[in-house]
């Protein structure tokens, strides 16, 4: 694959949205650097590209929560990726499922759902 | 709501992603800035900006291609929104119903999916 072909912005990322394989769930969005696509095109394991930290972000590495990916699509533009995943455990750090956990209307923003697990314990915190 | 919580980027813009709210399919990702999401959230219909002509874009006012929204949502970090939607017709420009068409491996990319509409007809081109 030439990633050339695709739409890179100014800051060589693009964004790259994870959905559940099975339950079409959309779990997640970050982004990703010409690195991070081509491991995971290579290694079928989500890797994105940490804005913050600017390096490179083996999703699950610290937590074990990682992304096996199933495909990897772009959109007609091809300024958007999207991969369809199997989550082991949880995509969000707050210990849900997905990140998308928050309604928001003219009221203000309610959360849809609880942690699934206690986010201590995705990252190594002592008992 | 309060939109000054949500993290817009440098340029004011935060990034959408539609979702088919029966299917769970992802149609699209487009970008919004907050006259867009406050129109979005009253009328309950998609609006995005786009970057290309620096406008606001209702979806589907050109093309009849519309989005009734059932739900807003944000993620954890409060930088990305997941729009639940109900799609008239199709999401893509390219008459599919979906923008994410393009399967992408290490041999380069092939399409998923046939147009269902000729492009030509949304866009009210003459016969």
């Amino acid at each position: 694959m030439n990633l050339d072909k695709l739409a890179w912005n100014a800051d060589g990322l693009i964004p790259a949205i994870a959905q559940d394989f099975a339950s079409g769930e959309v779990l997640m969005m970050a982004w990703m650097n010409r690195e991070a696509l081509q491991i995971t095109l290579d290694e079928q394991v989500a890797v994105y590209y940490s804005r913050s930290r600017q390096s490179l972000w083996r999703k699950g590495e610290t937590s074990g929560q990682t992304q096996q990916v199933h495909e990897v699509r772009t959109d007609c533009d091809r300024d958007t990726i999207l991969l369809l995943v199997s989550q082991t455990g949880v995509a969000c750090h707050t210990g849900r499922r997905s990140c998308f956990y928050r309604a928001l209307d003219d009221q203000g923003e309610h959360a849809l759902t609880e942690p699934l697990v206690d986010p201590a314990t995705l990252y190594g915190a002592k008992a």
